[in-house]
């Protein structure tokens, strides 16, 4: 037993993940309804079985033959880490019962189908016992993996090293900024949206924002963009990265950042190293998914950093506004490139997260983190999650609920196990800030943001971060690339700066 | 150990070729190029695993167990013969090499491109030595498997039972009856045939031939359509059966019986007995394949059925002309129902396999059948094939063979290793005719369709054929539907007739 053999094995483990982001990808997009149910038990099949291989006897072998055979190697061999990162998942993993992760894998494509339903026809009621029954075994997972509060072990998977603790003060500072900004800027004359309505016919409009995706980095001959109702990235291989975008005729902006949000998530994983293909280094052993990124959190700060820092800049519109005219010459002949950059940064409180802007935005995932914690505690049930949705809906944003669909369903997370992602959200928001501060201070990329030119940003990102895919952790990561630890403060600078250049 | 713990064995074996097949489909209609390496790798581990688990030690405790359970249960218990059949191509599987599966699943991803690559370019010296290669590996399954000739193992994984020695007779029987055909055919004026290559905008095109495919009864919502180089037909379950086609607006027969065949193919699998589903009677082990048909020959004597002795029927275009009429008002005005049958109906040598008509295609399956034998003998090498392919088409069809990719490279059968499965083109065409004249012994079938209802026609299959998936093999099923063997009278019948009244 050798190190090749270790990396066979896991390569092994690498290939079977991706298999099932295919079915997964496939069900989201391509997939007749009728085979939803047989879909849910083949991924149930090929998820077991890479749980099966990746604590089995035979990895158990190849790991030890391996650090025996590294024994001798000096100790910055990078071999090294990545057999302790190896072993490390490998543990976390088998502290999960092997039949609650098969239950889970098989319950994921059919209580998908359930939420959409219970959205279509805003029937929380039918759906409740459903999600009771799927939040008792996200909190059978957590007791599993064990913690000190019951949701960081949930919280942790998608965020290494992430709790509640260190969580909570960065939501107060949070809150404590945004509330008053966000009501200094609804306090403020209403920037002019009207011509984001108008027809924009959906061909041009992909056309335009597939270019400048283009132009971005991401690479469409190992790539591809397909239409969802919920948009999506997602990875077979570092050289097969897909991503899906929702494009509507009457509703200019939804499409476009969409596309470069997920165009952002997109050139992580495109930009990871070779080496790291098939290895633990792009396998999250955890949660049983095969990405690149280093987090859930890591990954939504590229997104965001290309969507929001990029996309909603005012050099960015000055620079491709005559684009887009020239795409829709009649519908915006009587708008400016300053009027069109105010249109998609207007601020005002919403119902919907994944349509709200960047100020009010983490006042949704802060609601739904409170929400979560109290759900794995037991001090709230899902009886009464309607009632807690409003109550902090009206504190955080002021906004009554007028029904389900727009309030407590409408979001896919908790169907999908993904109790304790949310706050990763608001971490992206907050490292996007951070990487792009660290970035500008080359000027290159801060040249290269005002004349169009995205090669120098995307390969200060390449090298810094998405070279190594899941090398590092999001901490390390952190200082590696910016000298520090997650700070708020870069992220809260963006965003004052945005509302006060938005109301100039 | 039970026969429960025997059927669960046996499902997680279906789910991962029910996934190998979902990366194939893929593969073949939406992946990036870029994808393509790391999914043969993907293709590779998916298909070692199912074979492992197939030929594994609790696969085989499952089956003894399972045989102790069924010891005391009645004789004609349908759970003997299923045990049987498992048993039996365990057997066989096992004899094959598993590291020589992993090399041809490998492969075959690869493989395909440089095929592809070979007949853009016209280019067959490039590609010999990965053809020889692949030659190779197919003789040394067929080593593996073992016959009384080289051929017949790798003919009986596509259907089994079938031999050379079978086989050389009927080619005879066929030329001896199909050359002089084919010369009074091409003796008589041709039939107008100008009007198929109007310009016919393609979504009418697919509009009118899906509304078509799904009166004949295939479901769209356990299915979906795409488009695709070369048509074909897969399924992940009796719930998603997918079809492709291949629509070009300047010629009109193309996609639509491309897509009744495929329709054909994907009925059978629609109508598998929900009770096969992951069962031995879905799973064929030796090619590793999930299927529910039970073998290539009878899938495509029912994909011909439906093309050929329906689609291409003259009660069929008297029926459906005026509704082509319909999509085509202007492009179809000078055209008679019967001069649009006549026309899809035309005889003439050509030199593409999947272009040709009813009474010249098996010959050139005849052809191919002839070059497969020989290369597995050895008595004819790769080098020679552009010559020996140029001689069959002169002495079989009167033709010149201009390129090889108009000649030696125009199938992609060798480059996904399926030496031997040439021959079950003719032997579906044959049974078709014979499981063709047995329905219309029915009088709700044979009036049904006289008048455009497919529903009696499409029962009558599903419950003879389709129901049994691969429960019975090729000769059970022929003598239990048609009470006789394989016999190519009723197909030769069928193209004289044909030409009879096409010459009319």
């Amino acid at each position: 037993m050798t190190y090749a053999t270790y990396r066979a094995t896991m390569a092994g483990v690498n290939d079977l993940l991706c298999t099932v982001n295919l079915m997964s990808w496939d069900a989201r997009t391509v997939m007749p309804h009728g085979g939803t149910t047989a879909r849910g038990l083949q991924i149930a099949t090929v998820t077991s079985l890479a749980r099966d291989i990746a604590t089995g006897d035979a990895m158990a072998r190849a790991l030890d033959g391996a650090e025996t055979e590294l024994a001798s190697a000096p100790p910055h061999d990078p071999r090294h880490a990545e057999l302790a990162q190896a072993r490390q998942g490998i543990a976390t993993l088998q502290r999960i019962p092997a039949a609650l992760i098969h239950q889970v894998a098989e319950l994921k494509t059919t209580a998908h189908a359930a939420w959409v339903a219970a959205r279509q026809a805003n029937d929380f009621a039918t759906y409740a016992p459903l999600l009771t029954r799927m939040l008792h075994m996200q909190r059978q997972v957590s007791d599993a993996i064990g913690g000190s509060h019951p949701y960081d072990p949930l919280l942790g998977t998608f965020e290494p090293g992430m709790t509640l603790a260190t969580l909570r003060p960065i939501y107060t500072t949070l809150k404590d900024a945004l509330i008053p900004l966000i009501a200094r800027a609804t306090a403020a004359p209403a920037p002019r949206t009207d011509f984001l309505a108008r027809s924009y016919p959906v061909p041009a409009q992909k056309a335009f924002a597939l270019s400048i995706a283009e132009r971005m980095g991401y690479d469409m001959s190992r790539g591809r963009m397909d239409d969802t109702v919920h948009p999506f990235e997602i990875s077979f291989t570092r050289d097969d990265v897909r991503i899906t975008s929702r494009f509507r005729e009457t509703w200019l902006p939804g499409g476009m950042f969409a596309l470069w949000h997920e165009a952002g998530h997109g050139m992580y994983e495109q930009g990871v190293s070779p080496d790291h293909s098939r290895s633990i280094f792009t396998t999250d052993l955890v949660n049983l998914y095969a990405v690149g990124g280093a987090s859930f959190g890591l990954h939504e700060s590229q997104s965001r950093l290309w969507e929001n820092r990029v996309g909603r800049s005012h050099a960015f519109w000055t620079l491709h506004f005559p684009e887009l005219q020239r795409h829709f010459p009649s519908q915006l002949a009587d708008v400016t490139a300053t009027e069109f950059w105010r249109s998609v940064n207007q601020i005002r409180p919403s119902l919907i997260r994944v349509e709200a802007d960047e100020v009010t935005y983490d006042l949704h995932i802060i609601l739904r983190s409170e929400i979560e914690a109290d759900l794995m505690t037991g001090t709230l049930s899902v009886a009464d999650l309607p009632a807690v949705w409003a109550t902090g809906m009206r504190d955080y944003l002021g906004l009554e609920v007028p029904d389900d669909t727009q309030g407590v369903l409408q979001d896919v997370h908790w169907s999908q196990f993904y109790v304790g992602s949310f706050p990763t959200y608001t971490l992206g928001n907050i490292m996007a800030s951070q990487f792009f501060a660290a970035a500008l201070t080359q000027a290159p990329i801060a040249q290269g943001l005002q004349q169009g030119h995205y090669a120098p940003l995307k390969a200060w990102l390449t090298d810094h971060i998405y070279h190594h895919g899941r090398r590092y952790t999001p901490g390390e990561t952190l200082l590696r690339v910016t000298g520090s630890g997650l700070n708020p403060s870069p992220y809260l600078a963006d965003l004052t700066a945005k509302v006060d250049a938005v109301l100039a």
